[in-house]
């Protein structure tokens, strides 16, 4: 039977009460869960459902199923309905991204996803970017604003979702939200703005459990919203999740994992320690994919190939239409390839000998034609701007000198990693070839690298169908050591040395063969 | 320093955060909280005082003052504000009675009472007696009903209070509660139906603490209430304050506890043990004095004697004005003094050839006339009738035989109490002379009574001043053996030996002298 293995639900027949046993209502279902939850841990019942309990028990005949959620080593009953009810029980994951938002509708009792959805974070109208929307909590009523628009936003996704799976918002009993720790901010109606300011105080480190009408949600009315714990500012709930997710903690075989978005943020560790830090990886790789780079679509490139002889370009646009943009992969196959062809030098800069037709001025600044007008889409030629390349450098320099700063730091080299997950948008669309060639990942056996896909959301729904996951979080988050980024002469001279493709020292990149000519 | 000796209010001063101690402002606070505490029980923050907790801490330079209030072993914490606020910290401790409610203000820094109110619980337009209430729970919204007029009484009287004490109602943090099972439910919302029907389960043995707003209690929004536990439906909080206040539990001496209200609720215990029962004590003690007696005021007869040989009275009225009425000891007074008289016979019938010319007939009912009108204020006869005195009589026979069935259940005899607690308005109005005298309390040295005033409050008052005080209360309600009073032959034949004065054993009471002839 599905339903025994679900953590939150449990269906319990209470002694009758006689006047031998005139135990209360309440401590007499306290009773049979701590029996059939094997726990001495307190159980507390929400005050609402406590004044329905009467009737409840009596409308099943003392035979009723409880569902219940963890805060801490507390365990909160949440739901109490007849034992044969058949009304879904359902839980939501989410993935609380800065852009993007991500929903995984799941049934508790099975334990099974029932359908996903996203929808971009609607505090983009106040600021894409993360900083903008924390100033926007300076002025009057702006937290407000901001926590309403992800409330109103997370309100129309669910009431959507569950729509489309026949469920009712109020069926919803549980949520797990990771987010980093701005977003957490927000969310919770915390005041963010010490996590910008030196020395970048969060509210609070672990929220723990709260009530989901506490923060505007419309589930149901005793569902509680587990939130992930962060770090600090710069290293959130959505990373903690991460690692849940890949169980870097519970590996023997010392791991690292990789997130990119408005900052690179790494966790290197095993099943013995775990250390984490977090960096700007330079605007060229902000929302985890290039600023040149559009969103995969159809007709956006998504795979380069240059040929070395001929410096011919073989392009592949998705579902074979005709090209209308590069997305993010495509532009690190470019470099790469420009690289190997020659039409790159080590230092990132246009090869005019070797570009030859296909490099045009825009305003004083070189610009590499990678479609011209008349097979581009739009009718006009798409091209990549040396200032675009320089940046895709800086970025790809700052990411490998913060790989290389923290395996250093536990004495380690990066090619003693066993597998590197490499997390998000930005794992799931990278070309790991192409990446080790312009020097933004080290250069390890392909094999090693494995996309994760939304860690987070997967983190997050963890959190909803395993007790055990649930109760590893905390321990995670307080294993972790947080390594500052001193930003020193050693990382400046680390990061000098990776300004060059693929690295200053080659024998870093024993794959990566050498440039024609 | 006063503050110092309060549990619930601990100053601290945080280390000012840094680059290397970037904990969050939430958990720098718990963890200078234990320290403060010597703790290592969770400590929790109020999600609304979170929103507001960077803020307070940072303008008042991480010196702060915060309130804590206890929920099981977790504290709570309710309040944060700068280390130097003056504004008062204030507690409420209530006695939440069926006919009338006390309230105690309390200075919770200082441990310190302000000032006391009292008012009529407004439940009583519903229904003077609490089935009546509990009936009309059952009626459409009537459970919201009951609860909006308990809670409106509260506020009002809250303010009033307060406003009389120079501090605004958002000053009161911390509330206790103690209450008989009925009036608790019916306070919290709780459907009490299931109380009045055998086999008489309440909802909820241990409500703990709940936030005050849940209760539509307008004081501080993070305010808790604390609900004194019950044992079940006829044996409450008030009860346990009474226990609490006794010290009962603590005194290697076996002592009695009685509280006489809707029921005789009886305590009997030392620090090893403690066995409790309740049970009818009759009509005619309804409410904590006798139905024929009225509340104690200007010109109510509160002492009776009568003169053995002339048979006059010799009558005493509150402020000497002209009488007006009897009050309950009056009442009892005057059935001990008719008793020694003999003008009441050992069966408690009125005797005519003593009664003479007081004794008149109405409705073919003998009155005997207390007061004839020429001298009452009424103009009118003050009468009591001979089915008062039936009833009195029926009371106290009801009043012995419980109180020698619980000593009897533990082996002991009535004689063996060293010290005999009488709660609340009985405890205060009855004169033990005369009580001991018609048989209703055990013939005990006149110095072991001890009326005790409203305990139930003076337990609420301890809940809130004494952290070790809160922390007994589950303590002794789960040390306390309840015991069914069985209305078996034995209480039946006990019963009617105690229904003779004073009593069919007269050596049972030693000092009652005999009647003259």
């Amino acid at each position: 039977m599905k339903q025994a293995t679900s953590p939150w639900i449990k269906t319990v027949s209470l002694p009758p009460p006689s006047l031998q046993d005139n135990t209360a209502d309440a401590e007499r279902l306290i009773t049979a869960l701590k029996t059939a939850l094997q726990t001495d841990d307190p159980i507390q019942i929400d005050l609402d459902l406590l004044r329905e309990l009467s009737d409840i028990i009596r409308h099943n005949n003392f035979n009723v199923r409880c569902i219940l959620f963890k805060d801490n080593h507390r365990w909160l009953v949440v739901g109490v309905q007849g034992a044969d009810e058949i009304r879904p029980v359902a839980g939501l994951a989410v993935d609380l991204g800065t852009t993007r938002v991500a929903l995984r509708l799941l049934d508790l009792a099975a334990g099974r996803t029932l359908a996903e959805s996203g929808f971009d974070n609607p505090q983009m109208a106040i600021g894409p970017d993360i900083m903008a929307r924390i100033h926007f909590t300076e002025s009057p009523d702006g937290l407000k604003t901001l926590h309403n628009l992800i409330a109103t936003g997370l309100n129309s996704a669910i009431q959507d979702l569950c729509q489309s799976n026949n469920i009712e918002p109020q069926d919803v009993y549980a949520l797990a939200v990771a987010g980093n720790t701005a977003m957490t901010h927000l969310f919770m109606g915390f005041d963010p703005r010490w996590t910008i300011r030196e020395p970048y105080i969060p509210v609070m480190n672990k929220p723990g459990v709260v009530k989901a009408v506490e923060l505007g949600l419309r589930v149901n009315s005793m569902a509680r919203v587990y939130l992930f714990p962060n770090i600090g500012s710069y290293f959130g709930g959505d990373l903690i999740a991460g690692i849940l997710y890949t169980e870097i903690y519970r590996a023997s075989e010392t791991t690292i994992l990789v997130d990119v978005g408005t900052n690179a943020e790494v966790v290197v560790g095993n099943d013995n320690w775990l250390i984490a830090c977090a960096g700007a990886a330079g605007p060229a790789l902000e929302g985890g994919v290039t600023k040149m780079g559009m969103l995969a679509g159809p007709g956006v490139v998504d795979k380069i190939a240059i040929n070395p002889q001929t410096r011919e370009f073989s392009l592949h646009t998705i579902e074979d239409q005709p090209p209308r943009g590069i997305c993010g992969s495509g532009v690190i196959d470019l470099a790469a390839q420009l690289y190997l062809a020659g039409m790159l030098d080590l230092r990132g800069k246009l090869v005019p000998a070797l570009c030859g037709e296909r490099l045009k001025d825009v305003d004083g600044l070189p610009h590499l034609i990678v479609i011209p007008a008349e097979q581009s889409a739009t009718g006009c030629d798409l091209t990549v701007s040396q200032a675009d390349l320089d940046s895709l450098v800086r970025s790809k320099a700052a990411m490998y000198t913060i790989l290389e700063t923290i395996t250093l730091t536990v004495g380690m080299a990066l090619k003693d990693l066993g597998t590197f997950y490499v997390a998000g948008t930005f794992g799931s669309i990278i070309d790991p070839r192409s990446a080790i060639t312009i020097g933004m990942l080290p250069d390890l056996p392909l094999e090693s690298y494995r996309p994760l896909g939304n860690s987070s959301l997967g983190g997050a729904t963890l959190a909803l169908t395993s007790e055990a996951s649930l109760a590893d979080i905390d321990r995670i988050r307080d294993r972790i050591t947080y390594l500052e980024l001193n930003v020193n002469q050693d990382f400046m001279n680390r990061f000098s040395a990776a300004k060059f493709i693929p690295h200053t020292d080659r024998t870093l990149f024993p794959s990566v063969k050498s440039q024609p000519g």
